[in-house]
């Protein structure tokens, strides 16, 4: 790999530690500055963007990626108001997790502090770029960014303009990088000794791609496959209600559900009533042999389960029974969000205990697993490993803590032989 | 791979829930039949036990290793005070870490559930194959064992003994799985799609060896360099005492001292307090050029610091301020637990907010980090590592969350017209 990225890298890592010890206000100062910086420069920024439009006509970019290129005054007004809400938030830093007094004079505390070094590779949208750099900020972290080439011009001027507010603010320089060739990828996934964690955001090939070309532990997540499962005791009204929110409300993102299961002793009522409420709206319906012997449907083959469609396709089984259907979402499902539609609390006690995801929901829709939806503020992403943080991720997921351990001289000798004995005593 | 393997470990995969949703009742009382089986089966196993002395005595290990091998009554009571002490543990289970009402009657849960399905490997001591068994069994946990071959009589038979013992109490038989050949080794690197977590216990190479192998993440440390720092401030008769228990009180482990590092104003009086203090006990010190001037010693080199020595061996040198200090262990130390010996609460502040490692201590030996003596109770190992579990790790290390929303039918297009909105209020 290139040694410049790698000794860059290095320096970061290694002063990584003063951006970690900034006090909550100057961080909160810190991104004060930003915000104002980024709305009195708008018209370079404004003007760079439009470069990449252009470009990005030339090269005959889809509509759907043109849009997402877009950072316009409506944009930066968005992106305004999420690092006011940001700077509302509580200091996720220096919370005092546990205070123990392991015996007299000798105190133990576990304080939460920043991660440190954060590689977040991201697609297109520009707004990504500030959401990021932002969150690290208010998290204490170090961010090493790469955005998408269509927006590079605008990536450029947003890093330049939050860099400098913030380093203005008394930040260490070493808070925010931006890289820009595409060839530094490679180089990052390499640098485990000073990258501590890298958040992938784009198309579940990328994310596959990056967690399987670096040793860096990697947050998010693959794959969104949810399910809902429609019990015997659900109640017919709410069911349809919640299965056509989970599933059209917005079919593109994670958390819509991609398999419907129906308990067999209900199927026979609520299929056709789901069929009746679809007319007039495009959903193809995959059903296996039951659910073909009570609906048209496409047939569904063992390979519509377990898929992300990413679109107006729905896999639907009728299965047998609670426990059956949480088989199958064990086996076929992704650990992201499944639901359970119900008036038998046995049987959700069962779902909720037995269904291995991030996200379990009982009468609601999937598309509730959301940070914002959680009641977390800002977002960095969800993640379906179940190690740090799982299920939607706030800025708690960009924090770890310390030990800090005080003493009067202790020494561990007298505790091994005996002598003394700890006391073991929470403050 | 062995397709063998893959299948077996994809079947405990999907029966680790069926551990996972245990009461703490169920695995209190198998922790307790398993006590009682062990000590009821005893000559059983010291005769296994005495199998593999016989091997290692014809195959001429050294003795450091045959002690480890013993498992004699006076281990097995240690053993089984060990179980009673996992029992007395409070749950780590199904604890409620938020709970907050979203909207008006939707409420989201964060509970405390197991990991799930955890591979441990180990060397040589057989009684690590019971605490590691325990441990996964009070959190709720599948565990995928691989001890050392030299055991390999000594550890069926506790396999056997402990998974009968449990499966009678009623514990799913997924619970507990023991792999004798090498060469599921490398298998079980390969199945990141139903191992959890790799928990590797032994030698800083065997545990980089497993790190650099495997996609499936791993808990734990390769390497220990501990640093204690004489502040210019620090008290010499408590410097003595600190110094010499974190080098000499245990000097195999990976909390001992590898490196001493003082202020330049208070060298010319403690070094020689030191090497007064050493007369008549074994320890090489590896000084630097300043250090040399002051005291007989050994020359170091670059390569003598950050070097886990595990031997009676201290690097020294002499810093010009508690900035370079930091700066020296950041740079050469392992993340582990660092130590500070001030008077000067300017300094000490510094030092544990800008020391990037897992523990820091004031006036007290770095020896204290351990779960134990954190008063943890039992202790699955210490990661260097960030994310996750950071320092000594305890029952708590073993578990993750999953969140679980309760609605009415609630469904997000009302939430994303603005129609309705969120209240976030804490339960």
């Amino acid at each position: 790999m290139s040694g410049a990225l790698k000794s860059i890298l290095n320096n970061i890592k290694q002063n990584s530690v003063y951006v970690a010890q900034t006090s909550e206000v100057q961080r909160n100062e810190a991104l004060r500055s930003i915000g104002e910086k980024l709305w009195q420069q708008r018209a370079r920024i404004f003007e760079q963007n439009e470069k990449d439009m252009a470009l990005a006509v030339e090269q005959n970019l889809p509509d759907t990626l043109f849009k997402r290129l877009r950072f316009d005054e409506a944009k930066l007004k968005e992106v305004l108001a999420g690092i006011e809400e940001l700077i509302s938030l509580p200091d996720p830093l220096e919370r005092t997790l546990l205070m123990r007094e392991l015996d007299r004079g000798l105190v133990l505390r576990r304080i939460s502090c920043p991660i440190g070094v954060i590689g977040v590779i991201f697609e297109s949208r520009p707004d990504a770029l500030v959401q990021i750099a932002t969150l690290c900020l208010k998290s204490g972290n170090c961010a090493i960014l790469k955005g998408g080439s269509e927006t590079a011009n605008t990536n450029r001027i947003l890093h330049e303009l939050i860099w400098e507010a913030a380093v203005e603010s008394g930040i260490d320089s070493a808070y925010l990088t931006l890289l820009e060739s595409r060839s530094q990828i490679g180089d990052l996934l390499e640098c485990e000794d000073s990258v501590d964690l890298l958040i992938p955001r784009g198309s579940n090939e990328f994310v596959s791609y990056i967690m399987d070309h670096t040793k860096i532990p990697v947050m998010g997540h693959a794959a969104g496959v949810c399910h809902v499962y429609v019990d015997r005791s659900a109640d017919i009204e709410l069911a349809l209600s919640v299965v056509l929110d989970a599933k059209l409300q917005y079919v593109v993102v994670c958390n819509t559900a991609e398999t419907l299961l129906v308990h067999e002793d209900i199927a026979g009522e609520f299929l056709p009533a789901l069929s009746a409420a679809l007319a007039g709206r495009e959903l193809e319906l995959r059903g296996d042999e039951k659910t073909a012997s009570i609906i048209p449907c496409t047939p569904a083959t063992e390979a519509d389960y377990g898929v992300e469609f990413g679109d107006r396709i729905l896999a639907v089984r009728v299965v047998p029974s609670t426990e059956e259907a949480i088989r199958h979402i064990n086996r076929y499902g992704s650990g992201h969000t499944d639901a359970i539609l119900s008036s038998d609390e046995a049987s959700v006690g069962m779902f909720f205990s037995l269904v291995d995801s991030a996200s379990v929901m009982h009468n609601c829709s999937t598309r509730f697993a959301d940070g914002y939806r959680y009641g977390f503020g800002a977002e960095v992403g969800i993640s379906t490993g179940k190690l740090h943080a799982r299920g939607p991720v706030g800025l708690e997921g960009l924090t770890t803590y310390k030990y800090q351990l005080r003493g009067e001289g202790h020494i561990v000798a007298p505790y091994a032989t005996g002598e003394k004995k700890f006391h073991f005593r929470d403050l």
